[in-house]
C-alpha cells in the first residue's frame, strides 16, 4: 500500500465511524486545496470525491487530464470539462458515479461560499449535505500537522537545499555580490531549481534597509539597494514534492543605529527563549506569550504570530501565536517555524525564522537561518 | 477628486439605491479580493469598510499598518491587530466606529463560507446581513470590467514592456540564449523589475517540448530544455500599479512533425477568426463558439476558455467562453485576452495569447505575441 492509499484508508475510517457517505474536495482558481494532492499526489486543479462505500472510493475530477494521468494515485478519473467545469454538475455526477443513496450524508468544502451552498442543497435536495468546520477536511487538516516518515524524509532534504542556500547567499552578501533586492531574489529562484526543487514554496520577500520596516514589503522584491547600511530581511522557501521551508535571514550592515541592535538583540533573544520550550505536550500559546512578554518587558510589540506549521501550504497547523482560540499543543512529528521580528518605521525591521521538526528526543532545528552581520 | 475617491463615490451612489449601509471586504490569505486595492490603492491584507451613510465612510482595517499608510487612500485606518485579526471582531467594530442602527443592511462577501456567516449571522444578530452573489461586490467587479482612463494608460505602458520583452526573447531564442525553461521566466523575472513592474502578474509557465501537452505545466518551470525542437510555450504577465498583462509565445523548433505544424496552423487560424470577431455588442460566448466549431470541423478540442478579462487579477471579467451561462456582451473599454491553443500527449502543445483592448474604433492589439518558428 503506497502512502496516499495509506491516507485515504484513513480517512475513510473516519468517515464511516462518522457516517459520511460521500466527501467532496475542491482544488480551483477560486478555492485552493492542497489536500487533493496530500490524497493524491495530484497537484493540478480539480476536484476529489472520496466514498466510504468501497474502500476503492476516490475519483478524481482533474481540469487537465494529461497531468493527472502522470501525477494522480486513484482509483477513477473524470475531465473536469465533461462536467462544463463546473462543481455542481460533477458532484452530482459523482454521486450517481458511486451510486450513493438519497438521505446520505454528503460532506463538501468548509470553505464553501454560501451562496453556492444554497444552490448545493437545491441541486441534491434528496441528500443530506454538510458543511462545517469540524468535518472530513479539518480532520485532515489536523493528521496533516503530523507528518509522516515520509514527509519527514522529504523535509530533511528540502532544509538540506534551503541552509546550502543560506551559505551561499551570505557568502555572496559578504563578497558585495547580493547588492538588489532582485539580485537576492532571483538567486534563490534559479538555484532551488537547479537542485531539482518544483520553484519557491512563495514568492520571495527582500526587503532592503528602506522596506524592512514592513512585515511583507510590497512588492515583494524590487530592484533596489538591498544588505546596504542598516537591516535588510530576506523570507523565503524553497518547495519539493509540493513541501516548502520557510526560513528569514536578516542582513545587517555597520554601522547600526542603538536602536538597530537592540532590536537584533531582543530578535535573537525571543528567538532562543522560544526554542528552548519547544517540547511534546507544551500549549504553544504559552510560547507564543512568552515571546510577546519578553517583548512587551522591551516596550516592544511583534505585530504577527510568532510561527506556524508547513507543509503543503506556507502557513497550516499547527498554530503558534498567542490568541485565546489557539489549543494546540506539540506532538511529535510536527515542523514549524519560529519567527521573532520587530519593525520599525525609522530604523527598519528584522526577523530571524527557522523550522523546526519535534521528534521523539526533543527540537531539532532543522534550518540555519541567522542574523548575518556584514 | 482621485480616483479612488471617484470609485468610492460609485459605489457609494450604488448602496444607497439598493439600501445598503455598510459592506465588507476582505482581502486576508484566506479570501483574496483586489477590490481593496481598487477602492483604496492599499495591496496589502486587510479588510474595508464602507458606509453609505457620509461620503468619507471608508475604514482600512490593515494587518501592516506601515504599509497601509504609505499606500492608502481611505479616510480612517485602525490596525488589525486591535482585533485579534479576526473579521467578526472587526466587523463589530466597524458597525460601532460608523453608528450603524440595528436593522440595516449589512453586506458582507460572497465568498464568505457558510460556517462563517452562521458565525456572522449569531455575531451581529441586530443587524440584516446580506451575503449574495449579485450584491456590491459582484457590481464591483462589473465595473472593474470596464476599464477607465487611467487604468487604460496603465495597460498601455504594461503592454510596451512586455512586448518589449516579447521582442528580446525572441532575440535570444534565435541567439541560443534561451535554452533552459528557467532561464526564460528568470529572465522575465529580472527585465520586468528593472523596468519598474512590481513582478510578475502570476508565476510563469515556461513548458520545453516534453512539457507542452500540459495546459499549465507541472511545475511551472524547471531547468530542463526549452525551445529545442518541436513546441514550447511561455505564458507569463507582468504587474504595474497591480495590472497584469498575461500573453503565450509558442516556440516551434524545426524539423517538426505534421501533427505539429497543423496544430501552430489551427492555432493561428482559430486566433484571426477571434480577432476578427471582437466589436463592441458582440456576446463574448459566439466568438468562443466560432472557436470550439473551427476546432471541431478539424476534428480538435481545446480544452480551456478562449480568453478571460485582465486587470487586477490574471483572471477578471468579462469571460470569453462558450458556456451557456455566458452572458458577456464586449463593450468600449474592456481588455481581455485571446488564447486559442491545442494540446497533444505525444507531439506537445501551442498557445497564442495576447491581450486585446476594445475602444471606440474597435478592436486594438495591446502586445504581440506570436509563435516564433526557430
Amino acid at each position: 500500500m503506497n502512502v496516499y492509499e495509506e491516507r485515504r484508508k484513513k480517512i475513510n475510517a473516519w468517515m464511516t465511524e462518522e457516517g459520511i457517505t460521500m466527501v467532496m474536495f475542491q482544488h480551483t482558481e477560486d478555492q485552493r486545496d492542497p489536500g487533493i494532492r496530500w490524497i493524491t499526489g495530484f497537484p493540478g486543479d480539480g476536484l476529489l470525491f472520496l466514498s466510504s462505500v468501497s474502500l476503492c472510493g476516490s475519483l478524481l475530477i482533474p481540469w487537465d487530464m494529461n497531468l493527472a494521468f502522470i501525477f494522480s494515485d486513484v482509483e477513477s478519473l473524470i475531465p473536469y470539462n465533461d462536467f462544463e467545469r463546473k462543481p455542481i454538475i460533477a458532484l452530482k455526477a459523482a454521486l450517481e458515479f458511486f451510486n450513493i443513496s438519497a438521505g446520505s450524508k454528503i460532506e463538501i468544502p468548509p470553505v464553501t461560499p454560501y451562496p453556492i451552498f444554497l444552490e448545493y442543497l437545491e441541486a441534491i435536495a434528496d441528500f443530506d449535505v454538510l458543511c462545517r468546520n469540524n468535518g472530513v477536511h479539518a480532520e485532515i487538516q489536523t493528521l496533516r500537522a503530523i507528518k509522516d516518515a515520509e514527509e519527514i524524509e522529504i523535509y530533511r532534504h528540502i532544509a538540506g537545499i534551503t541552509n546550502e542556500l543560506i551559505d551561499l547567499l551570505e557568502k555572496n552578501a559578504k563578497a558585495g555580490k547580493l547588492k538588489t533586492e532582485g539580485a537576492a531574489a532571483l538567486f534563490i529562484e534559479a538555484e532551488c531549481r537547479k537542485r531539482g526543487c518544483e520553484g519557491v514554496g512563495f514568492e520571495t520577500l527582500a526587503a532592503g534597509p528602506l522596506r524592512s520596516y514592513g512585515i511583507h514589503p510590497f512588492p515583494a522584491y524590487t530592484m533596489g539597494d538591498f544588505a546596504t547600511k542598516g537591516l535588510s530581511i530576506l523570507d523565503f522557501g524553497v518547495s519539493c514534492f509540493g513541501y516548502t521551508s520557510d526560513v528569514t535571514l536578516t542582513f545587517a550592515k555597520e554601522p547600526l543605529t542603538k536602536p538597530q541592535e537592540r532590536m537584533l538583540t531582543l530578535t535573537e533573544r525571543a528567538y532562543r527563549s522560544a526554542l528552548s520550550q519547544v517540547q511534546s505536550g507544551i500549549p504553544t500559546k504559552d510560547i507564543a506569550a512568552g515571546v510577546d512578554r519578553l517583548f512587551s518587558n522591551a516596550k516592544k510589540k511583534m505585530p504577527h504570530a510568532l510561527g506556524h506549521g508547513i507543509g503543503l501550504e506556507a502557513h497550516e497547523f499547527p498554530m503558534i501565536r498567542n490568541r485565546k482560540d489557539n489549543n494546540w499543543i506539540l506532538k511529535p512529528g510536527m515542523i514549524f517555524t519560529l519567527e521573532p521580528g520587530l519593525y520599525d518605521m525609522a530604523h527598519g525591521g528584522c526577523r530571524l525564522e527557522n523550522d523546526i521538526l519535534l521528534t521523539e528526543n526533543g527540537a531539532e532545528t532543522l534550518t540555519n537561518a541567522r542574523i548575518i552581520r556584514l
